[in-house]
């Protein structure tokens, strides 16, 4: 049987320990879905070819951005549009589902020491 | 304040009363999130130029190919491949997200009574 099979995102999750590290859980139309484990500060960067969509899964996170806050609880879902400046951060871990382009780097124009030039796969 | 504001999913699901009538939550590059209640039996099709991305919320569902059948429970994503023929089942009300490329017809290349020609906002 070749049918596609379901991915079980706790399961991913469970094999992931580290934060601020996405790991590639599955690819749509041309776009990576990444699960990754937040706590503390990330750095500020923006994604000039891409949208970037936050879902989180579990806890809470912030993401600040220039001109306010959002903040997202278990649930929740937004949509940082291609090119506006972000910053993420979480006070206590949190899970979340992510999708930006292939290869997009995880801090997009803004390299620092938060950034992972290659991805794993879950 | 202008910054992209967090949608919840709850939210959005609590008013959705019908089944197999996805409602637009938002965009991603060139995609759209849908929100959608799922009982019973949908058809036979498949999206020839788009991925279909299902994420389990709430429930559960099957996804039907020629070739098999994958069983989805909560928090269990499955990525069918532009082109790949499948008919969604669910025995009890499910909640999902979906992912297509924008303006995809719900039954993509087999129009059926489940054809939902425009779809609307959540």
């Amino acid at each position: 049987m070749s049918a596609p099979q379901p991915i079980s995102l706790a399961d991913k999750l469970a094999g992931i320990s580290d934060h601020w590290n996405p790991r590639i859980v599955a690819g749509y139309n041309g776009n990576e879905l990444r699960l990754v484990k937040l706590a503390g500060d990330f750095t500020w960067h923006s994604h000039p070819d891409t949208d970037e969509l936050f879902l989180v899964l579990k806890g809470q996170m912030r993401i600040l951005f220039r001109d306010g806050v959002a903040e997202l609880g278990e649930g929740d879902l937004l949509v940082v549009p291609r090119g506006v400046e972000h910053c993420p951060q979480a006070d206590a871990e949190c899970h979340a589902l992510l999708i930006d382009r292939e290869g997009e780097p995880n801090t997009g124009d803004t390299p620092s020491h938060r950034t992972r030039t290659t991805l794993e796969r879950a």
